[in-house]
């Protein structure tokens, strides 16, 4: 399955970020190549909102997920102290691979947690593998972890 | 008043971050470097408690808040996924400068938010200088920010 | 004119970075958002060598250059010590656009310069906007400097 | 031995680097953590021209260098395109630990590679030890490395 329009309720989850000096660079707004921080960090807690530790699966199992493309657009630049939130869709999952698409999101500054999100600052599709994590080559995600990903 | 020997009720405020793989290096810890990051984070949240956005500030007043020093020992590697609690402890404060001590521990993974924090990772000392956003020299901080700055 | 296939004389641009700690994560390889700062390294040397410094160019003109969209596949890690070879390739131009092919080869440990390069580790297509620094509106690319860039 | 005072035939090496995007904050300038990094590439090929391979020393004796501590003072800021000179200088050498003094200084524009330095933009002290890549405990630093570390 691969879908190019997204219906609101296929976003699987939220999450928030601030926006610190780090992320900013002399244009005066976050330096584009950190949306892909944003995304993974994105990504990371959804995993673990799931019950996946990253570092507990590559511990018990030497798997880890590592990304193999990443295609963004930038639509609006964000600025240092705003509240950006990320969104996470699941558009295609194969036996060692997930496609994800993300959008991140400015915050209103009066926005309550429930808020409808502000503008659209960045959209991508970012796609996963399962290797192993000493040689790098694929491998199949953990049964019950796949199963996880794909409930909706 | 400089004092070396901190109390428990000194620390002004805690901020938590999380690891991620952004933040660590080919050694399976966290990059150095990154615990400026993380002191950092910590710093301006502490300040937009105490109502200072510095964004707001700057486009108001002309003024930022700049690093002139930072000195920082690293005592304990931390790694993915890790919850890390900075803490904000001010030492010093004058018309242009303040001098801020930090300290970053590992949450132990138990820990429900009030539970005693997990073994040092880093501590620094850092030093801020309020200065003009175009011309980078020194300017007293606005008295109103100073007060809030100072207030136990 | 958009072309998928590069010829290797369209290659208007080679230039090498080397790997720190600073680049890598705790997979022990190069983050993979670093490839984004390697591309744009190669293509700011591009433009220096053309003549383009960016910071004058915002001094004299207000416009600087932003990245819109980036396309990356990542093929293969590459670790500490590595020195990687990065391309250019321009494959259209606009009045205020460009679009730029690059690829980030390892370069052969005992690799002289002109040696052939090493394995593909990533493959990316960039497309730049030339905007005012203040509003971040498209504006033309100056005149002197489009013909510059597509000069074969 | 320990000095505060350098003579300029202290210095042992000197390796250049350019300010890119990456590099710069919304301040329009250098992030100050960035310049750890700078020092990191200056020891970085430092060692590289004694000889020394990080990847290779791990590879080969399951040693790894890492930071135990900084202290940076921060002078005068760097822009876009500036190229930074950094400078190593060892000013103490033990059985598992060096200290390193560093500086970064803007190159003039005009700079010939020989031509003497501009303006001091950082200032550093940082320490080092040798440990194992696995445990991070400390080791001795290989005699044949040591030997050609503290070598004038």
């Amino acid at each position: 399955m691969l879908e190019d329009e997204a219906k609101p309720d296929d976003i699987r989850f939220r999450w928030r970020v601030r926006v610190y000096w780090e992320d900013t660079d002399a244009g005066g707004v976050v330096f584009y190549a950190n949306y892909l921080k944003f995304f993974e960090r994105g990504r990371t807690e959804w995993l673990r909102a799931l019950g996946v530790e990253q570092q507990t699966l590559r511990d018990d199992t030497g798997a880890i997920f590592v990304v193999t493309d990443t295609a963004v657009q930038y639509k609006q630049p964000a600025r240092l102290d705003d509240v950006v939130e990320v969104t996470v869709r699941v558009v295609e999952t194969g036996n060692a691979r997930l496609t994800i698409d993300q959008q991140a999101f400015r915050v209103h500054p009066d926005g309550a947690t429930n808020s409808p999100a502000g503008p659209l600052l960045a959209s991508g599709r970012i796609r996963i593998a399962c290797v192993d994590a000493g040689t790098f080559r694929p491998r199949r995600i953990p049964t019950d972890i796949l199963e996880r990903l794909i409930t909706p």
